[in-house]
């Protein structure tokens, strides 16, 4: 009824998503615009179901009353026998991160690539894109790579610490973009590539709190390079902290992370998130998460001093 | 996480429900008290599912974020398998319509009996119930004739135009309220029933919009008698209007609506409605819904002249 229609129901679903920032982002701007508006986490793991269950919560979302619905880590693949339609660009990436549920039918799109591609664009203006290296071509990495391509990158060099997938992805992604040369490479060929290069992307899990460091030796990172990273816990990881240092311009990873969710937004709701305001609600929530951190660190110092 | 604990997704499962008040009486409730609340009709008739299928519903809403659900027709008996617990009313009166969910455990209640007996105190505040007169015994005329032995009525007389289901449900309440007698009645000892009475209370479809009429010859009724009616659309039945025109206290259906609706939204949320306002919204809706009604006739009118 009018009830249903004017008012939105979504999830996330997928392993860990329990903790996801997403959730507050798309309500906090739905708050902004007048919308009725709820956003659930829907962990597989609390819910102890595999990623097969996919097909099946699909089904009882549309029964629910949902109106669409986020899909990560294992399901982005696994979803895709469940849908009526996928977007063009969906379909050729082979991924979906969101399925809105219209007339009972599933309509899956991507917002990883579409999300990185305008935080390059808005982020990252004029930025060149001749040649581009990319670190780590896993799940995000071939979303990221396809946005390079689909912004115009001319020549990707794609690095993975597993060798196989990497090749396997370049050659995917070369067959998709004949006009763009595509190439697996070794982290041994780093120093010559960065020469080469305009800028740098990083899509590995290096630099996140449980992985700390830096996925490259940053001596081959040269003022004149754009770095853009989408690790966006922290916000400011070392890669972002020492390029910013040497005078690069830097994308943080909220970019992405903030692009994605806009373009979700509008895909649930038909109307447009405002970027800049979402991306201001998005770094209260990081630096919230960042100073409750601390604070826990704080109180089990004291903990063990007092014990 | 925080998110979910300070929000709420409801939902009403039943055939038909989609039209339901209830909803958006929940929904305005919350947004005065400050809360996100999204309240989802799940309309078994829409998607073709069976009474049975609510028990595989319970654990979907559970899996996608539910706090609680209401139960209407025709799954309050049916629900009970999938319950881990059950209150001591809604045990005795076999019939669960509100299952609040919380960690992972579905915990049956009834606001019908409450909601008609907080409607009748709120309503009629000291109304005699020494011996009272009932039209109907199906599911909600079970849970109004618990509420009224339960607010201590001494003598029920209960009259059901299935003079079976009335012998059976006045056997159920007699050994439920041993201290007051409970006796299946016929339309023809209506007279001489009605002349000890002190109130009369309606539980049947006659009245509403589909079924106009009245449900009793009411010169039996006495500007001393009080009288309530459940039927709620159209909120004034021709009941309430000639009882009211005798000068009887009268109970519109809408406070035992409201009141269902106020004791659920306590069991979801943990926080008092104000019966008051939901109670105007609620006549609000009613008196759109009802606008919307003659304006359609009168459309069909102009139609019908015009061609």
């Amino acid at each position: 009824m009018s009830n249903r229609a004017e008012s939105f129901l979504v999830g996330l679903i997928g392993e860990g998503v329990s903790p996801s920032l997403t959730p507050p982002m798309h309500e906090r701007e739905a708050d902004v615009q007048g919308l009725r508006y709820l956003y659930r986490p829907i962990d597989l793991l609390e819910l102890s179901l595999p990623g097969s269950a996919v097909g099946d919560l699909l089904t009882a979302a549309f029964r629910l009353g949902y109106n669409g619905l986020n899909i990560t880590h294992p399901c982005k693949q696994l979803v895709l026998p469940f849908l009526d339609e996928v977007s063009e660009d969906a379909r050729r990436l082979g991924a979906v991160n969101t399925v809105l549920i219209q007339n009972g039918r599933f309509i899956g799109h991507n917002t990883d690539f579409s999300g990185f591609g305008s935080a390059l664009a808005n982020g990252l203006p004029d930025a060149a894109l001749e040649r581009v290296v990319q670190l780590g071509a896993g799940g995000a990495g071939s979303a990221v790579a396809y946005a390079l391509l689909s912004a115009g990158v001319k020549t990707l060099d794609l690095v993975d610490v597993d060798p196989a997938r990497g090749a396997e992805r370049a050659a995917e992604l070369a067959a998709l973009f004949p006009d763009s040369t595509v190439a697996a490479r070794t982290t041994a060929e780093l120093p010559p590539l960065m020469l080469l290069a305009d800028g740098l992307v990083h899509c590995t899990p290096v630099g996140m709190a449980a992985h700390p460091g830096l996925p490259l030796d940053t001596s081959l990172v040269e003022p004149r390079h754009w770095v853009a990273d989408i690790v966006y816990r922290p916000i400011e990881t070392q890669l972002v902290l020492q390029a910013r240092a040497k005078g690069c311009r830097v994308l943080d990873g909220g970019r992405m992370a903030v692009g994605q969710a806009a373009d979700a937004f509008r895909i649930f709701t038909g109307r447009d998130a405002d970027p800049e305001r979402m991306r201001s609600h998005f770094l209260e929530l990081v630096n919230a998460e960042e100073s409750m951190a601390e604070e826990s660190k704080a109180d089990k110092a004291l903990a063990g001093a007092g014990h």
